[in-house]
């Protein structure tokens, strides 16, 4: 871990760094052990900060979680925005779309799981901001994505609302499930060949199935 | 609750019937919160029965889940071996199958997070139970069904296993994260018309991508 050596060679430029690698602490801790179960204690000690500054910076874990959330998947949603508006055919947007999203789950594979969770334990008001800073954003992509297609003749008129669960169960269920590639496989990890394989797979049953 | 007025004004079959009454009450609670949440003590008291015949039964919560997935998927999964053997033509088939998922996911919505849940908090050798009793079935009867379509000509060469995925979590996910209903569009419930709308458009998008 490079950026915790720098943390302990360079006092100051740690200090000022302590947020962004309690929140690495955290991601790694949750891909390794495959579970979104960790303390307080554990990623400060994993990150080789004050465990004092995971209160200052995020108050408790459901603080940690958001941020971590905002920091996984607020460039993805920006990103797919910026990819709606692109002068480029909407079946081709639709692609890279499902492949980014697989790429996102492969990098992050609790991501999914961690919205839920997340929400899942949020109050009604907390679980509406969450809502419109990550679902609603990828929902409206969504609906203008379809729209676009259904219209240019390419896509089956099919409710954008119930894409976005087909696209996103679709998606991420090998990471919310990889216990399945383990216990029946024997396949103890996903691979950079067996995402690839999974990208592949999934776009040509999504797109092909989307597609008129 | 027909059931717990039955356990109340007789108390033989009440006694006899705790187990199932049990049961009910945690499927009911997950339900009604939507959420995996409950203690020993909350079912004890939902189905009227005394909370040491939960320990009695079930050792402890663990042991509940796994006797409310043998419940709700054990019926399921011979179903879908029958399914398998049947002299049928394999595309109607694969529609049976996946249309049966979603109904059996909108009767219990939780039990796609819950079979996920119980595998995570429990030993290697029980995971590997879980998974020879509850996926293993599944994954070669997708086996059986994706080499029949191929062999056929009716099927994509897709990958069984990749496939597991891309089924389970098209057809879960709605109920996995019904909260974006609530909060993105305004939708509080699942009803028996959105479940059929879900229905044909997983449809039309799974089995018109898996189809040649």
């Amino acid at each position: 871990m490079a950026q915790t050596n720098a943390s302990r060679s360079n006092p100051v430029r740690g200090k000022k760094n302590a947020r962004a690698l309690l929140l690495s602490a955290a991601s790694e801790l949750m891909r390794e052990r495959d579970s979104l179960n960790f303390t307080l204690s554990d990623i400060a000690e994993r990150a080789s900060v004050n465990s004092a500054l995971v209160k200052y910076y995020f108050g408790n874990k459901v603080g940690l979680q958001w941020a971590l959330l905002e920091r996984d998947l607020t460039t993805a949603i920006t990103e797919l925005q910026e990819l709606v508006k692109l002068d480029m055919h909407v079946v081709k947007k639709m692609r890279h779309h499902l492949a980014g999203l697989i790429q996102l789950y492969f990098r992050y594979p609790y991501l999914n799981r961690l919205v839920i969770y997340t929400m899942r334990g949020s109050s009604e008001e907390d679980a509406q901001k969450l809502s419109d800073q990550f679902f609603k954003p990828i929902c409206d992509a969504y609906e203008t994505l379809i729209n676009e297609g259904v219209r240019g003749g390419v896509f089956k008129p099919v409710d954008p609302k119930l894409f976005y669960f087909t696209a996103i169960g679709s998606c991420d269920q090998i990471f919310s499930a990889k216990f399945v590639l383990k216990y029946v496989y024997n396949i103890d990890d996903i691979t950079d060949d067996l995402k690839h394989s999974f990208i592949d797979s999934t776009l040509k049953i999504i797109m092909e199935g989307l597609e008129v």
